[in-house]
């Protein structure tokens, strides 16, 4: 059955479209028995508001655009279902696409959500991502556009960030603070802010502790959809290289159950032969043996502001008023629990 | 800056609006000339088709609504992951909700879905959902509906499902082959299908082998996103319940690592005094220990043949054909892992 229009109850009624839209809209003008009328026969046929004509009039879709590298991964799930909960909150529905960490096909989605005439844009942006023109025009577009996570320093928008270089100078703090004086980083790929904040991070806790700084004990992870293999490929490259070793601090929790589990499989303690601290406080960091030490990194929440600032952003355009970015940073703490010895006491 | 229209390039060009909507079309009628100074002007000025527009006519917005009971959760987010893909190469967007397992929020959500005119609608239905009408009413509307996993089965629409009874027996018969006799089911929530199938399967597999079906060794859970916890807590009430329990099927990893870990931390040894089969294949369950035996669900794939059933569907209803449902059944395997012991040998 197609569905029935404003003109089809107006011909059947014999009354003006106009009359017809108005008594829907309940407008006082219209008399309370052609609105009964009005509405009755709407309801036995069925008729349902033209919302993306009524989005044409209001300049609205309500509706916005959502980009993620991953979908599959517990911390982007819980800023998705952060976003998600706040957005129907306010009436918005959540248009998501998958970048698979691409610069390519971030761009092509971009461009893709901007001509679906979405109303902003929240995004956490690829590992291969070093271009951004293609974010400068949502800008340039008027569009409000919020990123997060993985954002790009330079791009004049708001963003909700955790800060990535604190949290990982405490991560390792921690690592030398139980005893640990040869100390790994599996760090992230080599563009992404927070990948590269997070190796800064772990660098100046080392010097700050007059630990040398030493860049053959740094390995590199995609973190894509293979981190738990990369995770127990690199514990055994850490093994081979250097049988000093006795702390890793690890950029993902993935990554870092990915090594233990290689670790225990090649008879190496935790944390009596090496350490480990990981970064998300995902779930099953409290569930693998041992439990892993590790950042926690608020998802969910952030998903939540994320849509909150993207909505507050959207109500400031409607005032015809220009908005001003703003930097949103969440607080993260460190979680103490089995793949770190306790804390030498001086 | 407000987006350019047709109107403004016709005024500015002193053309009609037609030539110009046919300029971009690359109609023939439209000379040479002027396609170019339309399409130099349309660049310039930055202007975007409307696509909201385009879809009125069209009668298509090229955007499917998807329902899930739970994001953050490995299976749907591969079966999300399998969807947006596919739709990705067929030009559609995907609109996703979560209903939280709530049938009140589900039939809400449906409904905003419809009133937002998606071309067709994808849902994997809420725990908590016993009456189907508003499912019911897609179909009424003409709009194509494909359900996923948790299915109701009543509805008169294509589905695409594993063998949950099937899968469940080959789950609870792989515990008898390894030699178990006092056999618990941690099952899920009372209402869904794939719930109901996965217990009845277990049922089938204990009479089929002689053994007594014992409705006291079955244990509910929500299976929402306190999974782990209630793993964790029907382990302990098993243990106290019965002392005699030699195994258990439980209704999906998330559950049985919840118990493996509860279980670890009893000193209760895993596969010796008590083994678990698991059911979906997270691929955290080759991570745990010991790693666990569980039954192999397919969620990309499934996300992947839904949403090609979908497009099949809103193919046929653009050659104004009439769509029958569909049944599509994926293949499920056993993966034998450590929390079962070895096939006895006759």
């Amino acid at each position: 059955m197609k569905p029935v229009t404003l003109k089809q109850i107006a011909e059947i009624l014999d009354i003006s479209v106009t009359t017809v839209s108005k008594a829907l809209k309940d407008y006082p003008d219209v008399s309370k028995k052609t609105k009964g009328l009005v509405r009755d026969l709407a309801q036995t046929l069925n008729y349902k508001p033209n919302e993306f004509a009524v989005n044409l009039r209001t300049k609205e879709s309500k509706t916005i655009g959502l980009i993620i590298p991953e979908i599959v991964h517990h911390f982007f799930s819980s800023v998705i279902k952060g976003i998600i909960n706040q957005a129907e909150k306010k009436g918005y529905l959540v248009i998501i696409l998958q970048s698979n960490e691409s610069y390519d096909l971030e761009k092509k989605q971009l461009k893709l959500l901007l001509n679906k005439r979405v109303d902003g844009i929240l995004i956490s942006i690829a590992n291969g991502t070093a271009d951004f023109n293609h974010l400068e025009e949502v800008l340039r577009d008027g569009k409000p556009l919020v990123m997060f996570d993985k954002i790009a320093k330079v791009v004049n928008c708001s963003k909700v960030i955790i800060d990535d270089r604190k949290a990982a100078y405490n991560a390792t703090q921690h690592l030398i603070d139980t005893g640990c004086k040869r100390i790994a980083h599996f760090r992230g790929p080599l563009l992404p802010q927070n990948s590269i904040d997070r190796f800064l991070g772990y660098k100046k806790a080392l010097l700050d502790n007059n630990i040398e700084y030493d860049s053959s004990l740094v390995y590199i992870c995609e973190c894509g959809d293979k981190s738990f293999e990369e995770g127990k490929l690199n514990a055994k490259k850490v093994l081979e290289d250097h049988s000093d070793v006795d702390g890793i601090f690890i950029n993902t929790d993935m990554v870092a159950i990915g090594a233990i589990t290689a670790f225990k499989d090649l008879g190496v303690k935790i944390p009596e032969d090496i350490s480990i601290v990981g970064f998300s406080n995902w779930f099953m960091s409290s569930a693998i043996t041992p439990t892993l030490t590790t950042i926690n990194q608020p998802g969910y929440e952030m998903g939540k502001k994320a849509f909150k600032q993207l909505y507050k952003e959207l109500k400031t355009l409607k005032k015809e008023k220009h908005i001003i970015p703003k930097i949103i940073e969440l607080e993260t703490n460190l979680v103490e629990r089995n793949t770190t010895k306790p804390i030498l006491k001086n």
